[in-house]
């Protein structure tokens, strides 16, 4: 997968592109990527790339030029179709299904604004997807992009070692992961539940089940609307209701 | 306010936390940091600080003696009481209402993880808030931790220019934000909507606002749940569910 990225802040990347696994996937060819700044595409002579809103109000907008440019520069170098996606707190709430459909891609191209809104033929025009990683503010699309990058690139084939793939699988199974305890077996006088040190695999695996269950229940109710229920987790939750 | 971050990648901040508004908001003095690698605390010979989870299981599970160890270390050189924040796929889903409080407090601690899953300890005796930044599976605590002080630190008094406040607010007035236009006029035949050229700041105010209303209907119906509607924009509502 190749992964181009426009933005005015190249500098913000490198310490996230460059460490863990993103620099692993580097390393095993699985990744390659390019900061653009699109700043470089602008043709206004004093290297412009935002300008007034029409109709006034506050803040700058940034104009279509320089980022159209940009990306047609990238696709000109290319065989693939790229996905062309813009940061911005109204596009499609990011999920994890969303990753996994991106991961499929050769080619990705991220537009990361700053500060600034985005010139609504940007939006109409050149991208196939809008995303959003949440609804909160942050400064500039940089930090939206790293997150889809990280979620996209781990999702590669023969990226995450054993490692790295078991105890982060929330949002794939559907539920919330169950509590994890590991030596010492008592700290300060905290100590890990009994059945955990039982050798029971069946009793834990069960336990494991039901702390899952219970948890997603507790603080993400939603989350079980869409999960498919066998009777006896069916049973349980009814009993937990009660309590 | 002050912000510890604890976590085994310390290099993937400086890109961020020193560019853009962060790294301005550092010069005004409203905001530091100290990066903690949390290894520094571990007490194992092999400097280890994760284990085999009890009960098995494939993945490792951060131990609990190394973050409790840089936290207790943390809080005895502060008067504050500081927000111990745990960055989990189990965290509650962070949104702009919890930005705008965490940006009340005077000391905020982040605990980011790394492939590993966290001892329970941590989470039931140490951290005062677990955060999720979106339903997807990254590789590490530590780019939700960057978001969660992205978006704080720009909410903190005097941080802002004006240049960087407006177009922002998606979240801020519950709606999603209208389009916005700048020059040129007409770019490869794509042109800007007449009446944001009108000169008719009553119109342009109304059609922004209507379209907004559109967006937000069309992409994040979700979210006009708890927005106060006038009857006019009841009216239009009604009328664009008709078409």
């Amino acid at each position: 997968m190749h992964i181009d990225i426009l933005t005015l802040f190249p500098e913000m990347f490198s310490g996230i592109l460059n460490t863990s696994i993103l620099q692993k996937a580097q390393e095993k060819e699985k990744f390659t990527y390019d900061l653009v700044n699109f700043r470089e595409y602008t043709t206004d002579k004093h290297q412009k790339v935002d300008d007034y809103p029409y109709g006034g109000g506050a803040g700058m907008v940034l104009t279509p030029q320089p980022i159209f440019d940009a990306v047609d520069a990238k696709m000109k170098n290319t065989k693939t179709t790229p996905r062309v996606i813009l940061m911005c707190p109204q596009g499609e709430p990011y999920t994890q299904k969303k990753a996994e459909e991106l991961a499929q891609e050769d080619h990705l191209i991220f537009i990361c604004g700053h500060y600034e809104g985005y010139d609504e033929r940007i939006r109409k025009h050149l991208v196939t997807d809008e995303i959003s990683i949440g609804d909160y503010v942050l400064t500039g699309g940089e930090l939206g992009a790293m997150v889809v990058i990280d979620s996209v690139v781990r999702l590669l084939p023969d990226v995450l070692g054993n490692k790295a793939s078991a105890p982060e699988d929330s949002f794939s199974t559907g539920l919330l992961e169950h509590p994890h305890y590991t030596r010492p077996a008592n700290f300060r006088g905290m100590k890990v539940p009994n059945i955990l040190l039982s050798g029971d695999h069946a009793k834990i695996k069960s336990w494991r089940k039901n702390q899952s269950l219970q948890r997603t229940y507790e603080r993400r109710k939603e989350l079980l609307q869409d999960f498919p229920l066998s009777e006896e987790e069916k049973e349980f939750l009814s009993r937990l209701e009660k309590d």
